[in-house]
């Protein structure tokens, strides 16, 4: 390799990315160097203003500029519904469906015995503590339909047993779109132990 | 999509880059405000370097940090042999392979009347200029087996015609370790016109 030990530098550290491996990470740190002035430079301040701007909600743990995120602080969303999420990857994705306008509070991982990940690190007390205000009524649990997922989903239920609210989680059943020859026996028994009268 | 316009604006210049589609590119944003100390700021700061340092070699046309790359100025390499090579990546590649102890020509493209690149915009006449050199033995012209890289070929044989140089291209032939089932007509063709006494 040449150009320098910037480049290597640069193709090393991009290639810690995940969804690139060596010949894309390639491709790509050469097309940041063609486009200096239009992409690697404000792609550089870019990354330094998150670095030092971005942390996380001191309530929901979603991504903040300040003490409390913008939906934690924002006056027209729900402030009676949590929604419970593995990562600020599913909040975006709630997001994007608009279908959700209470407000969150991101785990940062699912539990997990074998990574040793337990609930104190996944912030499932400080769930506990949101869920006791009398102003919460409901907690969706809106984790994946994986077995560390559903683990994660009973254990935050058995944490909440005190707490005076509602604990919902997501429907399982067939995807909208999907045709039933192409899904896993999992979900067709789920969509028909779930059925509803038309 | 929350966390400040700095997320959002580090997610849309993200995604510039070849490689990365819409989901990919929030995963790596997310995997960098997660790693800040050990891949967001460093990221930040190599290609805030890069973008300082990094610029072409004024002879060979690849990265350099000085006004001449790390090949043109090594001693151990041949000055008599010019590999030309469509862009940085290729030259990478050859490196790679180690099989090359010249030097290169980048030309950062190839010809392609569709696009509106011509032979001045792809420093042929910069080659032209080198290959005039007595120093200066064999151009070989490293470009892919494709209709603009055989262009390419030909316009710089027809360039160089006044040159005292020896122009030569890559073999073209079967792949190592391909197996005939699975090789284009094309390929196979060229294999059988270029056989060789065992």
């Amino acid at each position: 390799m040449t150009g320098g030990g910037e480049i290597e530098r640069l193709i090393e550290l991009m290639a810690k990315l995940p969804g690139l491996g060596p010949r894309s990470t390639r491709r790509a740190a050469l097309a940041l160097v063609k486009r200096r002035e239009r992409l690697l430079v404000p792609l550089a301040r870019a990354m330094a203003e998150v670095a030092e701007k971005v942390r996380l909600c001191r309530t929901c743990g979603n991504l903040a500029t300040a003490d409390e995120c913008d939906i934690c602080t924002d006056p027209r969303r729900d402030p009676g519904k949590i929604c419970v999420v593995e990562d600020v990857a599913d909040l975006w994705a709630l997001e994007r469906a608009a279908a959700f306008r209470g407000r969150y509070h991101v785990l940062g991982g699912l539990l997990s015995a074998l990574d040793g990940i337990t609930p104190e690190s996944l912030r499932i007390p400080e769930l506990t503590e949101r869920a006791r205000s009398p102003e919460i009524t409901e907690v969706i649990l809106a984790v994946g339909a994986t077995v560390d997922g559903q683990t994660t989903a009973h254990v935050i239920a058995d944490y909440l047993q005190g707490c005076e609210v509602e604990i919902t989680s997501l429907a399982k059943g067939v995807p909208i779109g999907g045709e039933l020859d192409y899904l896993d026996d999992g979900t067709i028994s789920a969509a028909l132990a779930a059925r509803k009268a038309l």
